[in-house]
């Protein structure tokens, strides 16, 4: 088993050794006297918990900024006539720049949400990060396209058996307006009688709110609570537009609610997101940045920032949102969800970390550096990036990104030529 | 004269060479021919005009995350507590660290507003960026106090005379709830008769225009301008809490008003900034970082995002704030205001340029530059910033940045001891 002693690494403010063996945290303490198979100075180095992504469609970062300044509905058509054209080398490529991205702003795992999952799983077990990957239902109330899809999600299923542990397999409702009660009612049976995570989109829009009204007599909370798709194992993303009652139902279910700040405030659909008030009712609120399409990046560092910003200004408060519970909400409460014991830097973890560089005009004074890391600096500041106990990313650089930078954008290209 | 040749950058799209001579753009086309005494091969490169960040407290750097996640009031007497004691060692080291963090995320000029002006003005001589310094008044409605300050302003202007080109000096009114009308009259007629810029914060917050109106019988707007002191040499900062009667009074005098969206938002003084409505008014809208001490860094570049970001959110319209305004906004309408020759690439124009480097999963694909610059990357992409015809930062290296680091931080524990 190979081992790797971080020596001298500053954790919450104290320096301390740390080693690694295989891929979990072994021992935290004074280890001058171990020898590892790999040692790293880390002087003037911070250790912290990789980030976990909540919420993403990796492959969309394709699309990044082939839309820009476009109200909604001209930009979903965009992104809809070209996802009817993407094919799997896409995804692939699509996939890697993600991951790349990912990697080089701190993120060693990710919750995905997409098609032609196989070749995301490649892309995945290449890089060496980490990911649940969810197959996407999404039927528009077409009977046969559900069973289409059923079939297919059941097959993917046991095709995933055989892959790394690295990277799981999961199912997900696009959302209530375009998947038919039937579909979701078997998602729902189908992930709780395997343990697998259940993904959602979750009341992003007003509008989607207002017309489940209309169909269902409820809010989209209550109509999946009323379909007993709510628990521990479902990931809601969005939920910008819950009430009262809601809110309630996602807290007694220790619902895992994902605040994808970026892509709300960019598409303009609401920005009021509950914080407070979901984390009292009991919900497990993490962060996610939802795909580069709409939010443009996949860096959590700057979802940190904008998300205590945005809280803080529209409850008009300075007060709101401490940092504190944002770093927990970025790392160990995604770990939390996605039932890892990571996103935490203590023994017997998951060896899912990074090394931050504080040699920067950001970082001084170093009165805080929590204030620093979220407030003041920018993800450049992520200097080493270790997954699963393998180093993925050191001094900044990742195997492989000038085939990936190169790749990504031919491909691209191709996939915006095709209609 | 010296000169530089910048080889094939990428401007607005198309590959060009750009000759520098001496401080000035001399030539812009095909100019393979020609010989310079430095030449730079900017392939994979794009040519900006620097940033001009409209509003800053330079040596506030020192206090970044001294008081974090406070009331506001809190906050403010903390920071005016240590304003007691800071001395002319410290606002140098605090300039120097500003300027540092200025130049290495884009920004070739600002606008300052503080105290002892000669330490600040001998670190931006030395750093080599292009400054507008700007004396505060702030007399507390007190007659000997406003006496003093007068004189210090007086003697100021005629030592800034000797100043660097690059440097120009100022007098700011604090705001009209600190500083006595006979005084801001006074700045009125000192600045309009030397062609001074005249800097002041006007409605940051609710607080501030209740108080007003409680006091004056009108707004902090309509305060200024029943005293003469509004016209196109006034940077008014904030402008948060405007109304019609307000925009129209800043529009007709041409008022330059800084947007310092992440000072509003941290602080959570307002962000309904009323952008749209300022501009068809005719206001000329800049953007600014406010001080390190409340938005915590001076980054135009996360600024353009952030200001894209809440007005699209707020507007509840994806369509708010083109890229191009935004552009304009963080340079050259920076320009206009301190009625310099700068902010666009154009011959004859200030050398004040900067690189970006776009080798980066943040600018993949390549669609559209501008949205990658504001929406996914961050200022880590710039590469090289040339001020006033000369290279101050080159491959990310500004010259005895080590050195400002160390002592900065040191400096900053020692004032916050102090107390």
């Amino acid at each position: 088993m190979s081992t790797i002693l971080l020596e001298q690494v500053t954790i919450k403010g104290e320096k301390k050794d740390v080693l690694i063996k295989g891929n979990i945290i072994a021992e935290i303490g004074d280890l001058k006297n171990i020898k590892a198979d790999r040692t790293i100075n880390c002087n003037g180095k911070w250790l912290l918990p990789g980030f976990v992504n909540m919420h993403t469609h990796s492959s969309m970062t394709l699309m990044r900024g082939i839309s820009e300044d476009s109200p909604l509905q001209e930009w979903l058509n965009k992104i809809w006539d070209i996802e009817e054209h993407i094919d799997g080398e896409m995804i692939y490529w699509g996939a890697k720049l993600a991951i790349l991205e990912m990697i080089k702003s701190g993120t060693t795992c990710f919750l995905d949400m997409y098609w032609i999952i196989p070749q995301i799983y490649r892309a995945v077990e290449e890089m060496g990060i980490r990911a649940d990957l969810t197959y996407v239902l999404l039927d528009n109330f077409d009977r046969e396209k559900a069973a289409r899809q059923i079939k297919e999600c059941e097959s993917l299923y046991e095709r995933s058996r055989e892959w790394n542990q690295r990277c799981r397999y999961g199912v997900a409702i696009h959302a209530d307006y375009t998947v038919c009660e039937d579909t979701m009612r078997w998602a729902g049976s189908f992930t709780k009688d395997r343990g697998l995570v259940l993904h959602t989109h979750i009341s992003e829009t007003l509008k989607e709110n207002l017309e489940d009204k209309k169909r269902y007599g409820m809010t989209p909370v209550q109509h999946f609570e009323s379909l007993g798709l709510l628990d521990k194992n479902t990931v809601a993303a969005h939920c910008v537009w819950v009430d009262e009652n809601d809110i309630e139902i996602l807290g007694k279910r220790g619902v895992n609610v994902v605040h994808n700040i970026n892509s709300n405030l960019k598409l303009a659909s609401g920005y009021k997101f509950k914080y407070n008030e979901l984390r009292d009712a009991g919900a497990n609120v993490c962060l996610g940045t939802d795909g580069a399409a709409s939010s443009n990046n996949l860096d959590m560092i700057e979802t940190m920032k904008t998300v205590a910003m945005a809280q803080k200004a529209w409850r008009e408060d300075p007060k709101a949102m401490p940092i504190s519970e944002l770093m927990e909400m970025a790392s160990h409460n995604g770990a939390v969800a996605l039932n890892m014991n990571a996103g935490i830097i203590r023994e017997g973890a998951l060896a899912d970390l990074i090394l931050i560089d504080t040699h920067s005009p950001f970082f001084v004074p170093d009165f805080n550096f929590e204030a620093n890391l979220v407030f003041s600096a920018n993800s450049s500041c992520v200097e080493t990036v270790i997954c699963d106990g393998n180093i993925i990313m050191e001094g900044r650089k990742v195997v492989g990104e000038d085939e990936i930078l190169e790749k990504a954008n031919e491909i691209a290209w191709k996939l915006s030529k095709i209609n």
